[in-house]
């Protein structure tokens, strides 16, 4: 019987800052304490995640001078080695300070643009020693509130700029490390730079180094702006740069709700957990998600708890509605293998093409049967076939 | 004194089915007759317009026999020779016959993506003929309701497909006539395949003949994504892709509602008048706009004169925004140029960024004075400066 | 073993507009065949379905003469005798033709206001022949795109004094009948009047006869606002005005998809469907949705009874949630019950209160436990557990 | 010529945690300092404004003994005396402390709704004693993150129990104070209790004492549920509920913004701003706004008085809308004062409605020319008129 108990080998990841969240909002003060990211590794390790990943800060407290930053790196470096948890991944911490309050790579200040460079520049270091072969960058407070404030143009010359000095960067270094875009489309400014899944995606065709770059979709970030997150990931996965994705829970567009992975849009994770399994994703999956505020340290194990389990409990039935025979039925009956077909057959001419008529009458009654379809998929979701 | 009365310089035009909408909806009735072309086109000629659109269907009623055909393009293009107004841009309808219930291009049936393309072809050279030089495709129910019915990667290597055998066609027929891919997130299908202008930049990118191929994006479509549309054409632009705009009305996320230019967020296309003005973008300022059902066809005419009217009211409240001493100065207390500074000076090294200190809490003290420049906009904006 | 399979004891009810809908929208046309009321009819009451409901256009073409009416009238009532189907509510249609363009109840056109209430009276006398308890209003075309164009005061006037004559009428007639508003935000107006469900239950107070109103809220209609349905039903459940209600599904804040149930927002489906059956609700549950325009009559068929299943789906699920004893331990921990002890005991005075301390250190220490609940609730949902 | 300066007699106030909001968010941490309470009264009252306000912990910090608490009120009675600047509301936090996590008034804790009641009422004597006429109450973090927790029909009650309670204080205590509920649909929590303004008008028919309670609404909170606020205010009016209102801005349906009023939807502040002025209202005009971080303290005091400068000049433009001869033969024509006629004429009787009839097609093919309504606003909005 399946447990759903997850294993290193699911290659879940979690966040310092997720279950280390104390609570804190633009109305509320923190409610939890401090926890110990030893004590994080040791708990998710016994959870059953392969990976935790951190922002610079979540570790290393900021103007920590060098021995303490040291000594907090060796005690982490040693729960690590305890538990058998990685590093899959890095990412820098561009946005808490008031330095940033006007975005890292583009804020209007060149010396915090130099210092947001810096930055990372260092924590890259860290993370090559510490084995992660992702590194992550969001840029939250790149953007604007009013439009008159930020020169677009310069501000995407700006993002470029910085991705082409980190890639120099790491191939100077020899570090096997690429870089994820992880786009969002407000909140904390009013609009982002690189809102979505696409606008990153376009962005990174005009870096120096496009192969190594690619994006890191958020579940919450797209459906902040109304998108279907199956359909952007899916054309992430088309261009070849998934190379990282972050799994919540969100209902609707409203505020970053950061929920755990399944407590969102349930119909939408099932297909998402189904597309990762079925194109061959091999990356961390990673949860970044904040419990909400009424709860105590044992409600952020629970819903951490609650993360892995959902993508099993989802990845279990994705693979049984694949195999269900009326499923395959009812693939066939909507036609949807006929779109791997080229339009134009092999050597065949516009000529040949501009001479075929249709039927449009016989072709226009045709009915897809994507209802009959969409119902199966649900019933597999809720567990009664 | 300015009186906001378009001429044919100013680059307005028109689809003959924004004029020309007869109001019907899911909910509703038609509840205004039809508009022949040839008087649409003497009437946005009166008004000021150098342009006029179409959809092959609009123009021509789907089934017509060749006789048919010929004798309406002659009437057609004689009222254009009549009027001066020019056919800046044709586009495909793709979306209204049974036919293309699931999709043009990338319709599951592979006979509806043959005559998808045979119809675009065919348009092509009618666009061709009438000297338009931009060929929009909006594949508004290339799309799904449900995940499971559409296979996305297929989806895309479909569209890719179709844009390649059309850039094809034209370079073969020697026609200088670029493609502008029209963006939207939903609606008529739950999710649209290209969501967002950044989706459509990433496709792009994958064509065999990007060159040929840009964006056009559309005030409304952005928003109904909860988008900046000024940002995203500022992005488009960067990456050298406005091929082509629609300009209209939106107010807020909910159905399209293609009110006339001016009448959704105004601030916002205040911002992008500004943008469109400053950035040297030459090409058609196209309305796709539906006036509401509540309207006869007086207003169908005053609403295709205020589209034009908002447009040359905002532009020149831009001029003088851009041009008022208190706003220069603002602008530079933003430290709004200092981000068109490279990060890194010429020559300089890693090394000497890695050894530079920032002034943490000073610089983290620095206000960037934008409420002060939104203000001023605003009072422009607003016409009391 | 359970089949789902629905009985007229479920209180199923479509409208003749359901089934019958054609798929015409704002962009594409009609793709299924008109469906006859009576063959309609005797489909839902082979599913399982009790009820059929309709606009008086539904099932009378408007314009008809009295005998045409009369006919059309016999044999639909020959239809329910044979089927045992009964036409548990009535409504009418105000919003399709172009004489709505402004509104009906509210138009700004005193005679096409007269017209529609007229249009009402007429249909009441059919709905209280055929049997129906409940008379849905739905004022989708009472509404506004801009906020010039309508005095909202009047407006609400106007409303008040429509629905004190419709009572009158009831009354006068001596009809054992009810009216339901049902609430939109937007679409097909702009901005509708009476937007969600509490703005139409803060109206019914104004009533002369506010206990002959209540409200009919539809799944989609709220989502479309961002607003929880489940909340929103319990607060109309709260003030005894939830007369009957819409079912369907929506995907997030965009136009109104009218979805199969269980086809938007699962999670919201659930819980929905587990405070109807623990409040005691027992009037119709009524589907008010669209079959997307890919499906032929198979698939329209399909989604009618996917309806029902998800219902009795969802329905076992819930059953099984709150019989589940480490659910109720869960809800326990996270003091549910609680909330239902009154804040001051039984004859405590405020000096009482005033004088208690809180410690406030450790009961801001506590933890509410709604992660663990609600995963629980997400695999009932599932059905892992 | 009109300048703009706000003078008391505009009846503008803003609270303490407005100017004073250090910055803090979810993402970042405070970039400003602390704003010493008498320091605003001050500014504020240079600035222009009538009236301060301040929930109790802004003014007092808890915890304070009684000595402090009586000399941090002497000193800010002071500040008032010198400045002539009064308080005419007060308000309460309970929301901040980690003690509400689950919320105040509806709390799972029946400790912590006891202690959030007690808060309040203490606070009341303070609002008394400075005068204050009106009491807000904003329940925040009354609300849930899952269904489960949270049982809505006790939450309702107890927030019924909670305003009984509160209303009999005032009527015993013999104090001139009416209490204001502000409504907002979601943040922080997932989804909040009462969530727009029609929820909290028909909750309010359910006191004791509703004469004595009445809405509070704020432009971003309904405009974050995609809801247009003038409508909603509007209703609030026309059931006299209107007691005071919070102004700001907000650019769509996202996290809450609470940008300066005028900085969001312009259009919808125009129409606000006129409905304001010609229906009487004569309360204060809050504005209840946070000042982006990007802003230091001289952004935040440009933002306060951009707030009241946009709201002055929407007035001037409102009061010219109205007083334009074009205007009044345009809101002739749209029949605008024909929705004020009763739909029955006096005495009239059903059977004479009945007995009418209207011409179909002539009053179907009516216009209603809002387009050159809308325009005209929209032109006195920039200022071209």
């Amino acid at each position: 019987m399946n447990d759903y108990q997850p294993v290193p080998g699911d290659r879940f990841s979690f966040g310092l800052w997720t279950v280390g969240w104390r609570g804190h909002n633009t109305f509320g003060e923190a409610v939890r304490p401090a926890l110990d990211p030893v004590e994080a590794v040791h708990r998710l390790g016994e959870l059953g995640a392969h990976g935790v990943t951190f922002h610079d800060d979540d570790l290393v407290p900021p103007g920590s001078d060098a021995a303490t930053r040291d000594a907090i790196v060796k005690r982490f470096t040693g729960a690590l080695a305890e538990t058998g948890v990685t590093v899959p991944m890095v990412t820098t911490n561009l946005f808490s300070h008031p330095v940033f309050r006007d975005g890292g790579f583009t804020s209007n200040s060149r010396d915090v643009r130099r210092y947001a460079v810096r930055k990372v520049l260092r924590n890259i270091d860290l993370a090559a020693e510490l084995g992660a072969r992702t590194y992550v960058c969001w840029g939250g407070m790149d953007g604007a509130e009013t439009e008159a404030g930020k020169d677009d143009a310069a501000a995407l010359d700006r993002l470029r700029e910085a991705f082409d000095i980190l890639c120099g960067y790491v191939r100077d270094r020899g570090y096997d490390l690429r870089f994820a875009i992880e786009p969002k489309p407000n909140e904390p400014r009013g609009d982002v730079l690189l809102p979505t899944v696409g606008h990153a995606l376009a962005f990174i065709d005009e870096l120096e180094h496009p192969e190594m770059v690619g994006v890191n979709p958020e579940v919450g970030h797209e459906q902040m702006a109304g998108l279907n997150f199956a359909h952007g990931v899916a054309q992430a996965l088309w261009h070849g740069k998934l190379f990282h994705i972050d799994l919540n829970g969100q209902r609707g567009i409203k505020y970053d709700q950061d929920l755990r992975f399944g407590a969102g849009d349930l119909k939408e994770a099932f297909f998402l957990v189904d597309l990762l399994e079925s194109s061959g994703y091999d990356g961390s999956l990673h949860f970044d998600f904040k419990t909400p505020r009424t709860e105590d340290m044992s409600g952020v194990w629970e819903s951490a708890r609650g993360c892995m389990r959902n993508y099993l409990i989802l990845k279990a039935k994705a693979a049984a509605f694949r195999a269900d025979p009326e499923v395959r039925e009812a693939v066939e009956a909507a036609r949807v293998a006929e779109l791997s077909l080229p339009t134009l057959a092999d050597g065949e001419t516009l000529d040949d093409l501009l001479a075929e008529e249709i039927d449009l009458e016989a072709a226009g009654e045709r009915g897809y049967h994507f209802e009959r379809l969409d119902q199966l998929a649900l019933e597999h979701l809720m567990g009664v076939r």
